[in-house]
């Protein structure tokens, strides 16, 4: 059976100030009508019911994950003791995946991703789910064809198609996040994919692949085994869990595994990254402001500005400005230097403001 | 003897959106200590005690006045049915002085002005006061230094000295506010003096002034005069006041008086007319960012930051913005277009948002 394991684990301070580390931005309405972690519930269905979805979470996530997936059954609800990455992660909900079903495939997602429209996803991972079916060794990663030349994401190079259908193919290489020049050589070569984040295979590949080349994870993972839906979990996994090293599963697993192969993604992706993300998903106006919120503004052009209904923001002969209002901070960034809000948390931080964070 | 009388008719959208019109600036601190019309009114001690301080105020900001100035006898505040410019305003008080103090000496000075120091304030207005129980029918105006070529303020043209000391002066003219290469030479000239809008006479001498210049207004202020003090005093204000052309002293009166005499202000003197003021009133950092309230700041500079204690403001990668957050607003304007800001006010009424005014 297909299950859906969503990954929560964002810490969330690339939306700050609106996401903050007590409400990370799976946990938020971002040009969307749900949170972002509601939406990605949602989309699933009717492919895989509720009662087949996962999210695995931090503990201080635990509650507002309940809050807003209510029917999601209690047991799937897999909660870190700390965050180690989405290698253990993916170990940990594969182990316990595998005691409800022996024979799962795992649809693996973040939680905090835009993917436009359900059916085009839907189709794609029901394609996907075949072919692991069919191959069951197989480690399948959705590629994303890139629409501009980002330095943000890794890339995967495809190789060959390896499906009659040829809509998958054997992975070329995988390369991380490229400097300009080399983001837009792999725009221009065209068969270089955004690596997003998505993943299908059958829960006993990933735990093969990570007893191949993670084989410290794989026993931590082993030995929570036994105590899955016991009342001994709760020890076990405080346990095992923290002796896990920190490593994505990219790098752990699938960046060394030949069984790696890459279906390009036919449907609209965004990673909802950083504010900038606000100017895809909602339409800019005639002078190029992206608005959420109320605003009035006068001789203003190419903002991101975001407040809260009643909140008024007020502008005047600003642009190329990201304004983000909320009950506690107020942003105000260069929208072209938004990793200088990276910068500024740390600022934050060093000057004893972290209940801002 | 000499009495205060303090002109809180301010409505106050130039500090936008910390004043409002439910709030105007008299009522707030702005780089001061206590609220604009608080120090106003300490600033007169104990050249002036405050049972002879009077204000004037209009209908909407009378009980916020009782709040501030708690010991202010209560027949001591004038409460104008309407707005009518400050020749009606001055009329009024005159004639409630009057029925207290048949010779009367008034210091007329807005509410929401920045002096300092106070000492020199004193002594100031001691001297003028000196010279007008010496010449009874003297209009004495304060004249301010001009710091740089503002077009904002009307000139008034110093001509010869007519006291012993020569502190005192012929009016030569009165400028309107001038454009700025007009506003360049008065600089250069030397002679030219900010209308500062703080004058002492008699309250005879500006009644008589009034009856010669301004007979309709000065004939609706007799009628007041025996209502003063009786029951009949709302009345007749509410039918007389409203009467009245509403006119500037400046224009009224003192633009065409022989009478009128200046004296350069020997304080320093603000209007705290719009936001810039905060950068004259609060030292810059090294950044050249004036800041009050919480904010924290990555590449930032030549900002004017306002905040709460409690709300943060952070900003990264932007130079000359004023930043204003209250609870019920934020504005963004750029610094060097602040004329603009009364643009805003008016699309904010234009799209029916006049209750964030």
């Amino acid at each position: 059976m297909l299950h859906g394991v969503i990954m929560a684990g964002g810490s969330g301070t690339r939306f700050w100030p609106q996401s903050r580390r007590a409400l990370p931005k799976q946990f938020l309405k971002i040009g969307t009508e749900q949170t972002l972690i509601q939406e990605t519930a949602s989309r699933c269905q009717p492919l895989i019911p509720l009662d087949r979805l996962w999210v695995v979470t931090g503990s201080v996530h635990a509650s507002e994950t309940r809050n807003q997936l209510p029917h999601l059954p209690s047991p799937h609800l897999l909660v870190e003791p700390c965050a180690r990455n989405t290698a253990p992660c993916i170990g940990l909900a594969a182990v316990c995946l595998l005691a409800e079903d022996p024979d799962a495939t795992m649809l693996v997602m973040p939680a905090d991703h835009v993917i436009q429209p359900p059916a085009a996803f839907q189709e794609a991972i029901a394609r996907a789910a075949e072919h692991v079916e069919a191959n069951p060794n197989a480690l399948l990663l959705f590629g994303v064809t890139p629409t501009y030349p980002s330095t943000g994401f890794g890339y995967i190079q495809r190789g060959s198609a390896i499906n009659l259908r040829g809509d998958i193919f054997n992975v070329g290489a995988f390369r991380e996040k490229p400097d300009a020049t080399t983001a837009a050589s792999y725009l221009a070569a065209g068969n270089y994919a955004w690596n997003c984040g998505i993943f299908v295979w059958k829960a006993r590949a990933i735990l093969a692949a990570l007893a191949e080349y993670q084989p410290e994870i794989s026993a931590c993972v082993d030995r929570l085994r036994p105590a899955v839906g016991t009342s001994d979990w709760n020890a076990a996994l405080a346990r095992e869990f923290p002796a896990m090293t920190s490593i994505s599963i990219d790098y752990a697993v699938l960046e060394r595994s030949p069984q790696a192969c890459v279906m390009p993604a036919p449907f609209g992706w965004d990673d909802v990254g950083s504010w900038h993300a606000l100017s895809r998903l909602i339409a800019p106006d005639e002078a190029g402001n992206t608005i959420s919120g109320l605003h009035c503004g006068v001789a203003t052009s190419n903002c991101i500005i975001r407040s809260t209904p009643e909140h008024l923001v007020a502008t005047t002969g600003v642009e190329d400005l990201i304004i983000v209002h909320t009950p506690h901070s107020t942003l105000v960034a260069n929208r072209n230097d938004e990793a200088a809000v990276k910068t500024l948390l740390a600022e934050l931080e060093r000057r004893g403001l972290s209940e801002y964070l």
